[in-house]
């Protein structure tokens, strides 16, 4: 693969010269466009060391419009990385519609070095690989346009480079002991990025690999690719079709019709097991708390099933110093500008905490299916992303612990008009609700697929019958109990 | 002043009981209306050890929708909090408009513990305290109500608690050891604390001590105290005023008109002085980053000026994996949710990086000022809420450069229409930058005033004649070096 990036491509000065302008103008323009367009530009900068990936970034950012434009260098992970899954301070990264990413010593490489290093064996690799390969897919599936450079230069160049920069001292600080450590593993090097860049060229996020020796070539050849990438991706945009909203259904079985809505407590019982429950929660979270870690708690389910009065049992059991409640509701401007899931892993609390999640991710899948705010084969797409990202939260050590909280649309016919008769309550009845009311099939539906497609063995749905809220409360604190005692033996 | 919090005060069940229901209603009515009003509050919950504070915070959550509330709980500054000022951690989670904010362990608890323990002494306390007060009311003048409770016990009811505490299991892992060396200084506490409440109970945030012994007396009291707070505050609410635009004004003679604007430089002088100004600046941001040591570059000044040129040959001598361009546009609606300084608090980068801001936090006493989106009082208090926002940077040890660019109206105009022949720089030239010309004196008053006000010996100003460009991009890159050499000596 290399072989094609050592012929010795070169660019005269005047060739140079001649390009330059016309190709800062056009890619100015290009940019100027692209901030009104609908998608984000993520640039990866990776390559054989010495091959000029700074050099080529400062060049980008002069040649660009450095004010739209986010450039992300990581080193090791921070703290407060740490303290989240892997991949959380690349999700952070992501560039918003607009704008232009570039990418610096990004996620290609601690899997690259870890393998030259023997940290992590062949397998290992390929399974680091394939997160990469399942972040990038994701983002490019919501329309990030991948531009991935690989910076080639061959093995005599590379000593001839540190061997200069070493002795002038005004460049001799370019030449770090890590550097030298590179040369010396120069083949390995080159054969694990060969690897990781063949495994990782799909379709959608392609690498170039560009021959580095000769700068100007360098420059000319990036700038004119990137310049290409986003007039391409420019041209084809086209005003997407409105998705369609699902259509009525008949009255479909599911799974929710085999609960047991019967199921009730005695006010005695009730009272008994709830002091017991939040007794016990309490213990549970704050032993979580001095083990450091998460939990992660979300609730779905009809409206009026009684998701705040499940909330507000568990916050009494609670230590509210590490725990936190995030409703969602409608997304904020910066939020649309991402990936529907940015937002969700923004909120990612560091370990030892417990997050309630008041509805979550799952909207995409249940109101944004059937109302058509997302296309089909957008929240299709969706069960695989989901449980992609909770796997990720799940690797991290966090306990994910989600409920669908089921009731008969009778029952919620009555607590409606219930809540319409305490004025405090009052607001929580719009016209909204009853029209929701008359897509029950297809929300049930919606249910059911999303119980089938992303009940995994490492985050189940706890199914709760939730006709009589007194037995529902019980069983909400009970399975959490029974799920932080599984991930927290006593020692 | 805590003599009147040891009186006894007591509630009976019956009491508690028959308040509660109508308490809780009344809470989450006016906590309804609060999602629609203009302002967040903010609710401190300090006081003694072992007077409730967690429970009271739970009760809270419990009370009112936790899914309204921010709930904040501060331990020893994390690695990334430890990168920016001080009260970055604070004015992150200050709460958004419309919201409640609860903060426990807050911005009271260094100081006060640190003088008990005698590690700063009373002038360091005061000056301490002094910080609290001002970042306090800079967001109560933004309309954030503040409502701060002290939860107070008298020393022989801790030791009571501590005791009856240890000595059950259930309740033992309460009495920590920290808890146990509280009571020991038990008079000295009482007496910082005194001295803390008094210096800061200030007309816009107000202390009220609770009588803490008895739980459902504290309880109430509390929750009736915070219900009265927002009632006043969402009755007081009234439309306010349009903020007047500036009027025109005569010609003023201002220190903008002390600039000698013939200044230039050849081409050849400025091809070396450009070289050697980046290749010296290029050495220093090394530097810096090495030593961890921050800065943050802002521009202002007339529209084509220049900034954009002036960033551009900043950014060749970068290494732009340590550098930022932060170009201010219209605040997000995450943004415009909090005080305006906010999003400047929000992008402080960590230590060792430059930060670049085209234009910045002084909008609030230019475009805005002239343009009426601020009050007068809003824009005239912002000088003070800049020069301390300021001074915490630079007590970071961050180096801050400010640098206003200073072109004649004449030239402008020249460039403007320079601009409208280049088909990739036309889309720069608007309607709008031909009317902000109209308002030229206003925005020259504005400048003269802001540069008086806020060029502090900590912060200076520094005026740049741009009316030659090779002249303004020369002397930016070397007052930056300046700067830099003065706060990185050679060692």
């Amino acid at each position: 693969m290399f072989e094609t990036a050592e012929l010795g491509r070169k660019l005269s000065k005047e060739a140079y010269e001649a390009q330059v302008p016309g190709l800062r103008t056009d890619l100015l323009a290009a940019q100027r466009k692209l901030t009104q367009a609908p998608f984000p530009v993520i640039i990866l900068i990776n390559g054989v060391e010495g091959a000029g990936k700074s050099e080529l970034l400062n060049l980008l950012n002069e040649w660009l419009d450095a004010r739209f434009i986010q450039t992300n260098a990581f080193g090791p992970p921070t703290e407060e990385q740490q303290h989240r899954p892997k991949y959380w301070r690349y999700w952070m990264a992501t560039a918003p519609r607009g704008k232009i990413g570039m990418y610096l010593g990004n996620w290609y490489y601690a899997p690259i070095v870890e393998r030259v290093q023997g940290k992590i064996d062949d397998d290992e690799f390929r399974a680091d690989l394939a997160d990469v390969k399942s972040f990038e897919q994701t983002l490019a599936d919501d329309g990030t346009l991948f531009i991935k450079i690989w910076l080639h230069i061959s093995r005599k160049e590379q000593k001839h480079r540190f061997k200069t920069w070493g002795s002038d001292p005004k460049t001799k600080w370019r030449v770090s002991r890590l550097e030298k450590k590179h040369t010396k593993r120069y083949s390995e090097f080159r054969a694990v990025s060969e690897h990781a860049i063949r495994e990782t060229s799909t379709g959608d996020c392609p690498w170039v690999v560009v021959e580095a020796t000769d700068e100007r070539y360098r420059d000319i050849t990036v700038a004119a690719h990137v310049l290409k990438r986003i007039r391409e991706r420019l041209d084809a945009i086209q005003t997407r079709p409105p998705p369609e909203a699902e259509k009525p259904i008949d009255d479909p079985k599911t799974i929710l019709d085999s609960l047991d809505l019967e199921k009730q407590l005695s006010k005695d019982e009730y009272k008994k097991k709830l002091e017991a429950g939040q007794s016990t929660l309490s213990r549970l979270e704050r032993r979580a708390h001095k083990r450091q870690v998460g939990s992660l708690v979300l609730f779905e389910g009809w409206d009026a099933a009684g998701k705040g009065g499940c909330i507000r049992r568990m916050l009494h059991g609670l230590d509210i110093r590490h725990a936190q409640v995030i409703p969602i509701a409608a997304p904020t401007d910066e939020e649309r500008a991402h990936h529907y899931l940015w937002r969700f892993w923004r909120h990612l609390p560091r370990l030892g905490r417990m997050t309630i999640y008041d509805r979550s991710w799952y909207g995409r899948v249940l109101v944004e299916r059937v109302e058509g705010f997302a296309t089909p084969a957008e929240w299709r797409r969706a069960y695989n992303e989901i449980n992609d990202f909770e796997g990720q939260l799940v690797d991290h050590g966090i306990v994910l612990v989600k409920f669908w909280l089921h009731l008969s649309q009778k029952e919620q016919l009555r607590r409606f008009k219930e809540r319409e008769k305490i004025p405090w309550k009052k607001h929580k009845i719009t016209e909204e609700d009853y029209r929701n009311r008359e897509k029950a099939n297809q929300y049930e539906k919606a249910a059911n697929e999303m119980i089938e497609r992303t009940s995994t063995d490492y985050a189940p749905w706890t199914l709760i019958e939730a006709e009589n809220k007194q037995y529902a409360r019980i069983k909400v604190i009970e399975t959490l109990n029974d799920r932080l005692k599984a991930a927290l033996p006593k020692k």
